[in-house]
Formats: C-alpha cells, structure tokens, sequence
C-alpha cells in the first residue's frame, strides 16, 4: 500500500524539494531527455496513462497528484509502496511548469528493451523508425502498428524516446506493451534483417519504388516483413531505401510532396495486412 | 511593391505598436481564435507557408520578419502592396511570444470560404470532419486528403479552424487550396447529402458496421461518396452515425480502442481511392 505523503507546500517555494526532482519542469524537452535516462524513469501523466503503465508491469517510484485524485486511484495506489505526494493542483504546476489536466503523475522505472534480436525472434510483421525526432510521430506510430496488427517496432539509434511523455500520450499507452528495441549498429541492420530471414521494404518516394497498391496484391512478400519508414522531411536514409529488398511509395495524388509520417505507416500497415 | 518598414524598437515596448496587433501572443490559442476571427485574418508561419499562401491567391496585410529575411522573401514581396515591419528576431520574439525557427511572418486576408453546395458540386470524393477540435488533427486531415485524391473536406460547425497557424503547417499548406466549407445546419447534413446524391460512409466503431476492407472492395459504393469521421475521444455523434447510408470501421488488432483520426481517415481514403 503506498504511503501518501502531503507536501508541505511552503517547502516546495524553493523548488529543490529532493522528492519532486523526477517531476521538475516536464515542458522542457532537453532537460527530461537528460535526466530521466540518467535516473532511468519516465512519468506518466494522466489517470488512464498512469493505469496502463501499472497495469502493463512497470513499478512505480513516486506519485504526485493533487488530494481529489487519491480516490479515483485508490485501487492502484493499494498495490504498490512507491510513496504518494500530494498537494494543490497550483503548486504541481509551479513544479512542472504546467498545468495537469488530467490529475495524476506517476514516475516510473524503465523495464530493461529487449534486444533486437529477441524482438525479431517474436514476430513476423514489424515497423523499423529511422530517425523520427517528433514525439508525437513515435507515438502515433505505435498506436497504428498496435491497432492494424503488426507485432513489433525497431527504432533506429537517433530516434525519440517512446516512452517521453508526449510519445506515450499519442501512442494511447501502447508503448507500455508493444515490445519495441533499439538498434545499435545502424549501419549493419538492413544485413541482420536479412540474415533474419526478413524481407524488407523501404517506404520512399524515389523513382524506382514499386506503388504500395500493387504490392500489397504480391501474393507473397515473405513470412516475415519489415517495413521501414524515415524521419520527417528528408525520409529514409539512402543507405537503408537501397539496402532495403524493396522499395515502395504511396503514389501521391496532388500538389503536396508526402503524406506524414505517421499516416503512411498507418496506410502501409493497413495496405500489406496484420 | 512591399513597402520596408523597419520598427523602432524602442516603441514597441509598450507592446501596443497598431502595425504590429495582427502578431500579438500566437501561442494564446484563445486569444487567437477570436481576435482572427474578427479581424477576418490568419497568420503565416516561416518562409515556404507565407509563400505558398501568396501563390494560391491569399492577400497579404502585412508582413513582418528579421531583416535577413528580406532577400529571401524578395521576389514574394515584390508583388504585393502590404508593409513589411522589420524587427530584430529577439524583439519579434516578444510581440509574438515565442521563437519564430522559420523567420517570416505574414498576415493575411481571409478569402471567403464557398458555401457546402459549390463544393460538394465539384466534388465526387469528400472527408466530412465533425467536430475535430485539435488543429494538428484538422492540419493532418486536410494533408491526407490532398495527398490520397479525396476532392473536398467539410468541416461541421464546432471543428477547429483549418487556418490556423498549427493547422496550417501540419497541413503543409494544403489548407490553402484544398476546397473545404463549413456545414451551418449540422442537424440536417446527412439529409443533404442524400438529397444531393451522394453515399455517405461513418467511420464508427459500433457493432454493426461493415468492415472497412469488405467495403473497400464493392465494385460499386456510388459516383460521389462522403467519409464522415468524428471527432478525437467520442467519435461520430450517434445521430451522424445512424443518418450515414453504410458504417463502416477499421478493424482494431490489440488492446488499442482506435486509431487516431487523422490515421483513420488516412487509411479510409487510401481503402476507398480518390
């Protein structure tokens, strides 16, 4: 049973009060990246969101949450022991730097990625991210790859953390249970693939790409499929479209360049089947 | 030829400079909503969007930008009439109330939007958007629809404004010359749109919809056809879900409730063709 805590908000003026440090400034980007890799958390924001990081097995380390949330949680707060802070909902903005619509937060403990491999073993149908820095293109991707069916995610070295607090709000809380990992060696993974047994399409908007509508009718793209998508603006790098097995476009109809990212990963993922 | 008005910064700060009211607080979307609106104007945001609202025929007011703008803007600024107020970045900073990453600015005229008739009359493949009220949904909906070959977007009267600054850049401008209108008799829309022959589509989720990809595949869905999407959390208002001549829904995979919006209605065009 967790141990509610009130904080004494004349403390809080000072703004170091150690037991709020996971919860500090949670608008600025950089500063969060820093600091909850270093203290290996992530913060949930939200009733629902903090239910489903619960739920899906990561362990709490603290609340923070103002008195009218302690009910609604109840029954989670009986299950864990991580202490639960609490004061006025303007004290928790002074501390975050925004205001909380939705009640609670929660700071969690990362569970340890699989690797890559361990992921590939698992699943027959995955989305590989190269490079996307929006938080809130990772996380409408894993929302999409949850919802049409693809077991799994790959994200190249550079791309944004799922589990930032924006990133876990668009991705409706499937980044808590869609195994996802990590590349290490950028370079080498469209041969891992390979050597996997994967066959591996590159969604670009370069000449030679085959029309998505077309292959999605290929009777048979291989048991196992990985579909790459590039970070927004430049898309794909070249290295991987053309180390790719095939490369495929959704053909587009008017004076725009690209759809975004995340909706042609929806597209795609619908178009080739869960 | 634009007029080069380079601004005392000295007056502007009392924050009050007329010139520059079109600027003030962009962040406020509040504020913004109704002070556009009344003003019958919209903002444009970094160089390539106040280009491409000039090209697709939008009136300038005013411009304002930091001077190293000036030559890149040129041949735009040639061929218009409105003064360019030309600040330092810092100071445009505090008109505006943040940083502006893509210098320029632009104020611009509001053209009148077409009445529902005039677009669904030269329209056969429209996405009708009912209460949308995130202006990156609206923005995304707008991009999808011109890059899929959909024709049209009607908007019902609570939906987010599609010249919005936010919703402008998610769209890549494509607000600016997709035909879109705004429906007034929400109630009586569905009516409408049979009166005026078209087949009209809910994206739902309720138990008795057809599935989007049997639908996908009858030969024979109508010569003008209507997507109608609702909005972020609740979806379709039951009244447009059961005046619609066909339900229809995304499959969901996993333990996800639905897509977002945006990448329904991505998956919908793409599924029904343009």
């Amino acid at each position: 049973m967790a141990e509610v805590v009130p904080i004494d908000t004349v403390s809080i003026n000072d703004a170091a009060d150690p037991r709020l440090r996971d919860y500090v400034d949670l608008r600025d980007v950089q500063l969060r990246k820093l600091l909850e890799a270093e203290r290996g958390v992530f913060i949930a924001e939200g009733e629902k969101v903090v239910r489903r990081a619960l739920e899906s097995g990561h362990r709490a380390r603290s609340f923070l949450m103002a008195p009218r949330w302690l009910e609604t949680l109840a029954d989670v707060l009986e299950g864990t022991d991580a202490p639960v802070y609490v004061m006025p909902e303007s004290e928790i903005e002074s501390v975050t730097g925004f205001h909380v619509h939705r009640g609670a937060l929660a700071s969690l403990y990362r569970a340890p990625v699989p690797t890559v491999a361990e992921v590939l073993d698992r699943a027959r149908r995955i989305v590989v991210a190269e490079d996307l820095m929006d938080h809130t293109n990772v996380g409408a991707v894993f929302r999409s790859v949850a919802a049409l069916g693809f077991d799994a995610v790959i994200l190249s070295p550079r791309c944004a953390d799922p589990l930032y607090r924006r990133a876990i709000k668009v991705s409706m809380g499937s980044v808590f249970w869609l195994p996802y990992a990590r590349v290490d060696d950028w370079y080498a993974f469209p041969e891992l693939l390979r050597e996997h047994g994967w066959t591996s399409l590159a969604m670009t908007l370069s000449e030679d790409a085959r029309d998505l509508r077309e292959l999605a009718g290929t009777p048979d793209l291989g048991e196992k499929v990985a579909l790459m998508v590039g970070a927004e603006g430049h898309g794909l790098s070249p290295h991987w479209s053309r180390s790719a097995d095939v490369r495929v476009t959704i053909p587009m109809a008017a004076d725009i360049d690209s759809l975004n990212v995340a909706a042609a990963t929806a597209v795609a993922c619908w178009a080739l089947g869960g």
